[in-house]
């Protein structure tokens, strides 16, 4: 059952006080919208990475990943489309000079109740003027029409700003795939079905982010293109569907928390697609999303770069340019849903309560916390102890206040195992293993401790 | 003994056919250097990248991660110095209008006898007038003053082109960790000498970038800070030193290609640095800096934030600024020099030839290689043995060609293992391995496959 005692303010703080994630540039007041994963966080992150390649790259037969740069040639944003239309509708006060989102000026003067996406530019203009919708800065209603505003962020390659030296950062990292396509078969030998999988930063130049990490002006996404015959498409697109499911329940999601949910409007080139989506505590939002893209991106790239993009049939000797199914995850977002999922206040049976990140076990940030029981008698004994198990596991160690506070600490961010060292561990080579969920303890030989914490992190 | 055979050419060469590094956007002709890593790339480098961590972070009993925000408060760079200057110094050519590095056209006009870097701008300018430098382009030498020119990548945060919503991408990982100082000790009780390691992608508008992926535009750094007392500095800079060396070996790197090169001129902050330099193809270069920084950075943004970074000793009340040790390792780099390092060519005893990629098992991008002897007989079954070995391992399957050519095609990606998969296998449940280096193979159960590999891995 989905846990209701968090929201957004409770969590923000719990993840700044615990190490998880901070407010960006935090000493200077910040950068609108920019988060710094801290020492509890960044393990959390890799985790998810990690598994996400092991279950899409790794065990696929037919997937190989890439990493390719930020920076692309200009001229792969004028083929995606993003040059031309990745675009924010924008209107300027006329009495203020601020600048506005029109479609966010409708939807919040309709108390949502009109959805400006479905709206042209034209629709909007109109609206704005007949229902006299108010600058939310200076209360008045004059505004000039609307500009589109691209998203990207521009920057300049090499000394001088001059139009054909700037560049963008990437806004998806799913061109990056696209344009390996046949740098990837051929190097390979590639047969189709096959995929490519990237993780990486992309960007975007968002003038409304908001709810914590979860729209950003930098983000990390890890994705899965598998590029297939047409006919074979939708095939896949269920296939993803599904695969998609069984990531997240690997991430420890139940049912009830996760939905899909099939796109009204599609993209131009998209044949169908949908979202998976978590019930964060702000309501429903998108964590991945799943398309069915055609042979519109290889097309488009075969066009405006003139290099032949076409796959040949080893059986048939058939040319053609291969469909494409996007699987595309939000690596912050599903960081943030697990955060958020993860979170619990327990009360205990002398009446106080516990945080508590429920993390699963192969996921949690840190897997065992070493805690010497008294710290002058104990301490030698547990860097012993530290040093054995980190090399397996990422664990910490902590010497400072009563036991009964250190375990909470380590509740507080997850840590599934705690290892008590005292006067037994000396004189007869055994540890109490504390367990998170259960608080039961159990002793456990040292010589038998890593092949226990590795056994405990191998169940389901 | 440095492996001789190999030129930058023949190593590019080689990276794009084999799918370990690809020229970035190459279908639309590339974006002056910057590069993408295949799928053979990007194993090696997520494996440098793991080892890293595990070695600087995971092992380390003072240490945390951390990762921060490309996009940071642009009064970061104020604090840190690079808005003022980290600058090359330019000069235009009056005849042509090409711009040009004044220390590159000095270097170049002496021959490399004449060592830029310890010139004032004026002292440039006047060596450039006396010894009448010639313009690379036009020939002519009439030069205007030197500008100095800022390496940070500009862009524009929200919707307006005002210098109050400029900002950079970061040009290095370091001011994530030192911003992040008070939030990571606090939040984590951390107690003097501690670490915060990170690793994340850095920028530099660089106009002569070269030598493949060793200076890009665009790198990926991997940083150890080490916060301590002063006059605990010193033994830390040893230690690291050292620990660099070790890190280095654990990579396979041999003693005669590794070196150290003491800095000849300080940054003013600096109290002593150096660099470990790998002997590439195409000389001597630095793949790691260790940077005594004093208390420079945590003063700098304590005076630019107005925020307290002072450290508390809890035993006897001091307070004070920690100095900071700093380990900065390339990842591009150390992966280029792994590559350089692991190219051989060999003859064998029928008078041809294979070209292997010498890497040290544990950080080789494909493990096995499972190929099934005859596909029509045998690649069912060698799907199974893929099932239960990419659960374990980067793995990959291969049933194209003759077994001999499917080994060499191995051995130049630089997997160590092969597992063959033949009646035996569907009979006895055996496979035969065959190891890269010694070309020997041995018979294994099936039983048997996934503790042998594991077994074999974990030899040094």
């Amino acid at each position: 059952m989905k846990n209701k005692k968090i929201n957004m303010e409770k969590l923000v703080n719990h993840c700044k006080n615990m190490g998880i994630i901070f407010p960006g540039s935090e000493i200077y007041g910040g950068l609108a919208n920019s988060w710094d994963y801290g020492p509890v966080g960044v393990e959390l992150k890799n985790n998810i990475r990690s598994l996400w390649w092991k279950k899409f790259v790794q065990e696929s037969e037919y997937t190989m990943g890439v990493d390719a740069a930020i920076l692309m040639n200009p001229k792969v944003w004028e083929a995606s489309g993003h040059l031309a239309s990745f675009t924010d509708p924008l209107m300027d006060c006329r009495s203020c000079k601020t600048r506005h989102r029109a479609d966010n000026l409708i939807e919040k003067h309709s108390k949502g109740s009109v959805n400006a996406d479905k709206m042209s530019n034209e629709e909007m203009e109109s609206y704005v003027v007949q229902h006299k919708v108010a600058c939310p800065v200076c209360g008045n209603s004059d505004f000039t029409p609307i500009r589109q505003f691209n998203l990207m962020f521009e920057t300049y390659r090499g000394v001088t700003k001059e139009s054909n030296s700037q560049i963008y950062l990437r806004p998806e990292t799913a061109q990056g795939e696209f344009v390996n396509f046949s740098n990837v078969q051929r190097s390979l030998r590639m047969k189709l079905p096959f995929g490519i999988g990237q993780t990486g930063k992309a960007f975007r130049n968002e003038i409304t982010p908001g709810n914590f990490t979860f729209r950003t002006i930098e983000f990390e996404q890890m994705e899965h293109q598998l590029f297939c015959k047409e006919g074979d498409d939708e095939k896949f697109y269920d296939f993803y569907k599904n695969y998609s499911m069984e990531f997240f329940k690997s991430l420890g999601f139940e049912n009830d928390v996760l939905r899909f949910k099939d796109h009204e409007k599609l993209a131009h080139y998209a044949k169908s697609a949908c979202d998976v989506e978590y019930l964060f505590n702000f309501g429903w939002g998108e964590i991945n999303g799943i398309h069915n893209r055609t042979n519109f991106d290889l097309s488009r790239h075969q066009e405006f770069s003139g290099k032949n993009l076409e796959y040949t049939d080893p059986a048939t000797n058939e040319k053609f340019i291969p469909f494409v199914v996007e699987a595309s995850y939000g690596l912050d977002r599903i960081t943030l849903a697990v955060l958020d999922n993860a979170y619990d206040v327990e009360e205990l049976e002398d009446g106080t309560e516990r945080e508590i990140m429920r993390f699963k076990p192969s996921i949690a940030p840190f897997k065992v916390g070493i805690l010497p029981l008294i710290k002058k008698l104990h301490s030698e004994k547990a860097h012993d102890v530290y040093r054995m198990l980190s090399k397996h596991f990422r664990v910490m160690y902590d010497e400072t206040g009563s036991i009964g506070k250190r375990y909470r600490r380590q509740d507080a961010i997850g840590t599934p195992f705690c290892v008590t060292i005292d006067d037994e561990t000396i004189n007869n080579q055994t540890v109490t293993i504390r367990f998170r969920d259960s608080m039961q303890q159990e002793v456990v030989a040292l010589d038998n401790l890593v092949a226990f914490i590795t056994s405990k992190l191998a169940e389901e």
